[in-house]
């Protein structure tokens, strides 16, 4: 479902070169040998996840769907952009989902929760709030205002309407979550926030919209079997791996991740912290941005054509989509379109892509084209497996833990103290 | 109505010892001198404006809000990025307008076009098309789709449906207009696309969604004012250029762009364009990227805080907002939040914000702090202004025209060649 060509930024001989560097690190990483192998519960999830709790969130996802017009998806980060990511990438931006989502938990800003709050009255609600340890402060000032307002309205029935994505054993929201009789949903400890989406984290969002997470599940298995070997002939995403860490070392420091469809505007911000927080660390890391063509071929294009050339581009090409608009012929032809007439859009934003490509070959800048086949539940699950192996990949190339995130809590300490937040003053 | 505080990144006398240099460029630009001059009617534009076209802006806008339930705004680049950062900013992300604007005209994405061409069926519709010349391909491919949806759904009552933002004088937009007999607003020659959000481009989208343009212009001018100076004590836009072209010669290759508002996301996509396409060439430029917080400290955060050092931050800070919300005191405290009863969201928001602003200052990240004055039409007007002024400064001070985007041909020439065009073949 995935094919990496690396031949418009390097040389097969210097990919290859890498095959036994990734060897090592491949029975590294499937040993548990690893730094922050605790945390690798991801790599054989398609076989390790709870079938039961699966089987629960389908029906949770019904359930929620029949009850309300707006459910209002709660958390940051992991638990946050992997459902959002999911959610406009298969339903789109004008596909209106039933009901309609609404993410929340994410941001301080009074503006923005006021308006939802506003929004939502006399809408009929449900939450899920999604929080390992329930203080991550963005989402608990967030659910707080949420669980009042859902009391308020719905009474002592607000229990049936709010459900919690928790860990298992410990934490704030599990025991709020328990002594309100709230249901509950479970994060697996072996499994970091950025790396959730393929459970229940990203499920539930995902089944509430109806989309079939049995496909997403299968897309992931294809995905672990596709790359069961460590060959830099087979295995894309280590193909993928190498090729940025290569770049890297020649001195490219960002990698922006392009599309072509607005619908992957939210898979960008999903792999920006993928791999931010897996890399960037101990000085070292490929600092990942993001653009959407060819919108931004009007904006930051002119910079990648002729600019300074700090970056390489990672093309992220879905292939074989289903919806199509033919251009219709027109008798008149003022436009001077007739040219195109009885084409299809997608045809043409393929010719755009092809010509971009050879554009910025032409203005030096390495380009890496991964080919995604189809905007399908399955291809979500593909993909997300495709970036998980390449990302933890490229952090132990790069000689970092992939799943620690040690600088995220710089800011909280400050903002702590200046809170006043009991411990921290 | 904006501060830029530089204390966070350089000297004062770092920032001073570029006067002379910052003088010679301002009269310079003011004596209509500089590289690509005939481009800088943005410049005394508040003075220049044809006030009677203005008025037809405001009276368009109403009978356009009065007919329909959904306009479309059809254009890219500079004819799309500005209008829809000013609705965003201005109206909110769940404040909807009343009709409701969908943008069309910057994707050539099936998917997309699909999606709003099934999404407006059984609405009433309206279009604004935005497009100097006509023949940019994503805007002319989308009128050509929507021109016929008109025309098959209001058939002759669609030439008072459509409206054209285009050149006075030359084009095929402009032929297509007249021959139909659609209502016409005119782009000033002497301002290129990235400069036009305070012209017709950017100003009826707004008057469509009942924003006030009169204020725009008032903060427009209030800029012009306060910028009369080229002091560099006094003038916060060449502060901010000088204290961006230093960072620059140290090293920074990357600018990233921080709001902490989710309204301001399109607001860092146009200010993206403004400079990558203005700065961008000749092998020179700092890449424009963006983050938003404090949602993205869970995202890119992690790189900024420890990763390699290659950006710098200009924090985009909005003060004196007019809503705010009240974190609520529960007396049984089980997310241990009651250290926060009583205080208002704008408050932690600040509060994250200047924790962030130590943290990264202590991970040995230059800061910029441009500090803005309200969510207001005001303060619109008087931002662009502000990031006009700067980015011109900018680019002098880097040697490059600051108005023209010669790069952004090349993918075009070699699209038009596989698309078969006529001349390009």
């Amino acid at each position: 479902m995935i094919k990496v060509d690396t031949s418009h930024a390097l040389l097969k001989e210097e990919i290859l070169s890498y095959q036994e560097e990734v060897n090592r690190i491949h029975h590294m990483m499937f040993q548990r040998k690893g730094e922050g192998n605790e945390f690798t519960g991801w790599l054989d999830w398609v076989h390790a996840y709870d079938k039961e709790e699966f089987d629960r969130i389908i029906m949770c996802g019904k359930k929620i769907a029949s009850m309300c017009d707006v459910c209002i998806v709660c958390g940051v980060g992991g638990s946050y952009l992997g459902a959002k990511a999911a959610l406009e990438m298969l339903k789109g931006n004008y596909g209106t989902t039933d009901p309609e989502i609404i993410f929340m938990g994410h941001t301080f800003s009074a503006t923005y929760t006021k308006q939802v709050l506003e929004y939502i009255k006399g809408k009929s609600v449900c939450i899920n709030v999604i929080s390992k340890s329930g203080s991550t402060t963005e989402t608990a000032v967030a659910f707080r205002l949420l669980q009042k307002y859902m009391e308020d309205t719905y009474g002592d029935s607000a229990k049936d309407r709010i459900f919690v994505t928790t860990d298992k054993t410990s934490g704030k929201m599990r025991e709020i979550a328990l002594q309100k009789q709230y249901e509950m949903f479970y994060i697996p400890e072996n499994i970091g926030g950025r790396y959730s989406v393929i459970t229940p984290v990203g499920l539930l969002p995902m089944a509430i919209v109806g989309i079939d997470i049995n496909k997403v599940m299968n897309g992931l298995h294809a995905a672990y079997e596709d790359m069961k070997s460590s060959s830099l002939v087979d295995n894309q995403a280590y193909r993928y791996a190498v090729a940025r860490h290569i770049l890297q070392k020649q001195g490219y420091d960002v990698e922006v991740l392009v599309t072509y469809e607005p619908c992957m505007k939210m898979v960008e911000e999903w792999w920006k912290q993928l791999f931010a927080e897996s890399e960037g660390k101990e000085g070292k890391g490929i600092f990942p941005c993001s653009a959407s063509f060819s919108t931004d071929l009007h904006s930051v294009g002119q910079f990648i054509q002729e600019g300074k050339k700090v970056l390489f581009e990672t093309i992220l090409y879905v292939t074989g989509l289903e919806d199509d608009v033919e251009i219709p012929y027109l008798e008149a032809n003022m436009d001077d379109l007739n040219y195109l007439a009885q084409k299809n859009l997608s045809w043409i934003n393929k010719m755009s892509f092809e010509g971009t490509l050879q554009a910025h070959e032409e203005g030096e800048v390495p380009n890496i084209v991964v080919e995604l086949q189809g905007l399908q539940a399955e291809s979500f699950g593909y993909m997300c497996y495709f970036f998980f192996r390449a990302c933890a990949m490229s952090c132990y190339l790069l000689g970092v833990n992939p799943f620690n995130q040690p600088g995220v809590e710089v800011y909280k300490r400050n903002m702590f103290h200046l809170l006043g937040k009991p411990g921290y003053q």
